[in-house]
């Protein structure tokens, strides 16, 4: 099984990154085949007017998106890693979500044949110190999964706000690697119907720096 | 430490007793107290006009709110268990919740103190078959969490329509124990920031009656 | 036409009230039949076990709910009054709603062909005075209202805290007003397909007592 | 007053500018000064690294951004259109307001103290038949609105899918011609608190081709 993780955040080494990493690692474990992508280093245009792509008969802008939607067809699963910014996932992540409407013009049941049944999970870092801040990003994504089929597996947030600072939060990246190691697993994911979420709520302990 | 296990349906043999027991389960391995309630066996009326109880000095409504709050109030942990209904929880929770107020309209200070810090998690069976049917009921539960300043710990939720559903699930009751273990030791809760989510989607074996 | 007005709240005197009374006047003036129902002179109790009622082959529980059911049943329009409470409706509109499954449950078929066409707004008082406080108790009532294939006039929503607030602001008056006469009339309801929203931010006057 | 129009789709003969250019309109009436803008014709990069910007003192991302939110920090009034693409906002729109952080990096109080109180209106085309299909969109760009504090004046969506479908939707052409008249007007926004909202829903007729 191969497995993809996206780093939709224009930072190579922050938060977004770091939790990424932490699953790969936990698939590796598996005997998984991992790889990573910086959005950092591709340009992913908005999608386009479609009326030239239709004429052409196929999606006319050049850019990387056909590049990295290979890349995700081919893999078994997906890690979706974007950051909280104003409520919704990245422009950069949103950006190549809109252009699978590009392959979805040429070849609707094509495109999501290969997308029904794709594992994914969810990585989000934000500065928003209440969980219940990303709830719209996670709306958004997770009714973009369902509406595709793909077999949801789980996600992770952490409150983080420096670059570094999910990589000095032990306990998150535990979790991460476990979660890591849960989709490669996929132990009990079909046998049952539901979600466990487990929270954390850091106390900053008095007089601490 | 104590429990408790609030069942907010009006069924006692339901699903949502399934996932409250075993959550209590869970918490009893670690040692901890515990208690369950049924709202089937309580009368919990809405919140009243205020008026005539500001002329008396306290909530003159005549049910089993007061009992249960003072339980509640008296207890470490809450476990909120309630069904799916119109994208909402029960009317019986909700009932139970908006008489909160009750208490804040002659004490909000001191309610508001023994509210802060206390340990919730929530179990929600549902008919939906999507895992996001629920997420309006998760927001109005989190956010009242949320500006109570409790330790909400986690959740979990369960596609489960007949009543023993639940009872057959062996992957989901045993995600509800480990939540129980988890809200009775809280090992890493404090430690970190954030939240992990598992989630499961049973496909149907072809054939299957 | 009959227009049915619920007041969701147990004031009867209180912005729901004011709200509810406001929209009815406005469906007066195009020659409407309207009524009235206040929810603080019913007993809703919550959606019971069921098995009971199956067994009897009709809903066993006795309360206020049928006759308020038929009322609804038998109007034209409704408008649903309620207060946001916790983030969602007050317990007894949502117990109003809950019971809706108890017809279900015995003329599936027949309870959604009464409901489905059958008009209808909503009406929102709320003390929080951010807008988006009510977000997740119109999408409860809205995507009930969609289960239910009605057709969702429109809504009105006014910050409000002390009872008699709503009665004082004169142009959330006028809008409840027309709100009514729209209803009543529907000119271009059919016509179109989309929603129109108008927004209104008081700026307290300094030195306003 | 100046009123800016944006059409944050890439089809500049579509939906979105249908409806931009209809309130646009209705702001004309009251002797406004409008401008349009196409993102079509703009590019909107995602937000960067920072840390280059930050030792360089100055956002140093060179592209469109500076020039088009120069031109909304001197309009009175923003007109905030966008397609829904996959239950949010364009790519483009995000892109546009993710940046605003570039702005807030180097001058937070600034930008803020020029963002506060700003007029803006929200247009919105999309496919999904069920209006509640942009909820999340709706709550990314309200909540943003919110936090910058700006004077949040209405909204419009329409269900449209062919590029030309707005145009012969007579009826809420009307309503946006009436959202610009409201927004260039904003008699009683002041003065009230709250909203009030009017749903269409057409029904076509037996037969219509």
């Amino acid at each position: 099984m191969k497995v993809i993780g996206l780093v939709g955040s224009n930072r190579k080494d922050g938060n977004t990154n770091t939790l990424v990493e932490k699953i790969l690692e936990g698939a590796k474990t598996k005997g998984q085949e991992t790889e990573k992508v910086f959005f950092a280093d591709l340009k992913i245009s908005p999608i386009g007017d479609c009326s030239a792509c239709r004429k052409a008969g196929h999606c006319s802008i050049e850019d990387d998106f056909d590049g990295l939607m290979d890349k995700v067809l081919e893999s078994d699963c997906v890690i979706f890693g974007t950051p909280l910014y104003w409520y919704g996932p990245s422009s950069q992540m949103k950006a190549f979500m809109d252009r699978w409407v590009c392959r979805m013009a040429f070849d609707d049941e094509g495109f999501r044949a290969k997308m029904k049944g794709k594992k994914c999970v969810l990585a989000v870092p934000h500065q928003d110190t209440r969980l219940s801040g990303a709830e719209h990003l996670f709306a958004i994504m997770e009714k973009t999964f369902e509406f595709m089929e793909m077999a949801y597996l789980g996600r992770i947030q952490t409150v983080a706000w420096r670059r570094w600072e999910s990589g000095q939060d032990e306990v998150m990246l535990k979790h991460a690697f476990e979660l890591g190691v849960w989709l490669a697993d996929m132990e009990d994911f079909k046998k049952a119907s539901g979600s466990v979420t487990f929270n954390f709520a850091r106390v900053e302990a008095e007089g601490q720096s």
